[in-house]
């Protein structure tokens, strides 16, 4: 007789579900390619002995694929470049692969095909999600491998995460700009339902409760060069034009700042900027730019070395929460006259 | 009896090598998991029946996988970010997925292991090789997937590629210069060994040879903004010293601007710049730059559907070149006094 305290084994769900070992095997890692009621049955037996949770356990030696697929929101922003080097790094030290797919050009929408297909066993031995916009219910499959996510998050999808302190990057940047002076400043904001864009403005609204400020004007970008550029005209078109921008990243910071020496304002003399990322651009940009870094290699490798510790041993709701820090250059000044 | 005219089949191959088609079928697709004595039969008949030929030809209706892998070389590098988004629009509409594959970051060196394990018709349904620095013998596997070739070439790995017109391109870039009176010319290239730079010190070198000048100064890059930055000393410390520079890429271009604006230098006033690539950011530079276009998402898409016919119809030795142009900023100026 099996010992109650012992974990379940595939035998027993085998014979508890009256198929093969072979067969709950492939359940496990290719469910398509399995009859409806085996797979079905299998599944019953899985949930009944509580399997699942010793095959997210077995470790690296057991891995089946080599390779940890990461899905990330648009590979053309650099942004994101570092992060995936830091998980490429993590992975290699363990004799794992990365790839990476880019989930704005591939088919989300289908039932069974497109993006859905990579996601179970049979194709990654674990995932790490960079994109806050995906629908849970893709991960809900119970062949889908471990889910690490990392840098945006997905309302209702449980498990572990890491991601940069995005209120306090933004509360800095404010206090910043507050502490040179500047009251009328601007918020370019990313698109209003990401999740980033929502913690950011929740820090900017932290900096001017703490003095009693109401809120700033705010224009939401896109997170690209020319919604930052596109900015310049929002920005003169203001009754009382302000004397400095916070920017939810540097591609908007630096396509605002080309904008608006256009238009023959200069940085920071008649404008400070401030941008959010620290991408390698910032500090090379017409006027080096003040940001908020965040360490993308870190956090690429954090959420790697996440997912490697949740292969072993699930914590299914650990969250790290990662510092940043921000960065003075020379795009922000003391407000002229202050 | 077998029509000799027609194709052979599947089980023309099982039938010669006695194994059943199921077998074959594992042979060609995961070769590691068949016994050695076996797969080497079913290659020998392989081979005999012709039918490796046949495999390849198998329609978009037969894929296995549903995806096709991109191995570039640096993700960090917008450049690529283009090329890739090209690449995954052509494939989305013939249903299939793009994953990509950041060869730096991977084991490249591994016997099986690495991306070697990926480079199979069990784990992809094309490659699309954007890395001219690997090993040609990684892709002579019977079972690796068609190959099309893009951007960057393996010196002896045959097959189709798709690429720009580098030596147009840097041909435009110093007639450019040399038609507004330059004549101390400094060539910032990518590394010696790259095809890219070879290809771009061709086209200088043609440009000079046309009006009987001499080869210009030469500083070897590394595709980098910090490489671009460095750059400036190596400029300043010319005993003439240069009034134009030409980089092989755009990133460098930027990164050596900033480099001579932090040393008192104006762009173009005191020394004209040309980049290559017209990545994003060229447009939104501290000065915009006059650089090469190349149509990235253009060439990507070419390359998917090169691959996407290659695998109907493979045409081994296609080679397609596709025309560049120059995009004439404000980074470049007739030499003073001239």
């Amino acid at each position: 007789m099996r010992d109650p305290e012992q974990a379940p084994r595939i035998h027993d769900v085998a014979k508890l579900a009256g198929v093969s070992v072979a067969t709950v095997s492939r359940v496990l890692s290719n469910p398509s390619i399995v009859a409806e009621r085996t797979r079905l049955a299998v599944e019953k037996a899985v949930a009944e002995t509580g399997y699942t949770v010793n095959v997210m356990a077995r470790n690296l030696r057991q891995q089946q694929v080599g390779g940890v697929l990461a899905l990330v929101p648009n590979l053309a922003n650099p942004f994101f470049s570092s992060i995936l080097a830091g998980i490429a790094d993590a992975l290699r030290e363990e004799g794992l692969s990365l790839l990476v797919l880019d989930t704005r050009r591939a088919d989300t929408g289908s039932p069974t095909g497109g993006i859905r297909s990579y996601l179970t066993r049979s194709r990654a031995d674990g995932l790490i999600v960079l994109d806050g916009s995906l629908d849970p219910a893709l991960f809900s499959q119970p062949s889908c491998p471990p889910v690490v996510q990392a840098c945006e998050w997905i309302d209702g999808l449980a498990g572990p995460r890491v991601l940069a302190d995005n209120a306090a990057g933004a509360r800095f940047a404010v206090e910043h700009l507050l502490g040179l002076g500047h009251r009328r400043i601007m918020h370019v904001t990313g698109p209003s339902e990401n999740t980033l864009s929502q913690s950011r403005a929740a820090g900017v609204a932290q900096a001017l409760a703490a003095l009693g400020l109401a809120p700033v004007a705010r224009m939401e970008g896109a997170f690209t060069l020319a919604s930052g550029h596109a900015a310049a005209a929002a920005l003169m078109a203001e009754p009382e034009r302000p004397t400095a921008v916070f920017c939810d990243n540097d591609e908007m910071a630096i396509g605002l700042m080309a904008g608006l020496q256009a238009r023959g304002l200069r940085v920071p003399d008649d404008v400070s900027i401030v941008g959010f990322d620290n991408i390698e651009m910032a500090a090379y940009a017409n006027v080096p730019l003040t940001t908020v870094r965040q360490k993308r290699a870190h956090l690429g490798r954090r959420a790697a070395e996440m997912l490697l510790a949740h292969r072993a041993a699930p914590k299914l709701d650990e969250e790290l929460i990662l510092p940043v820090e921000l960065v003075i250059r020379q795009s922000t000044a003391p407000l002229q006259g202050a």
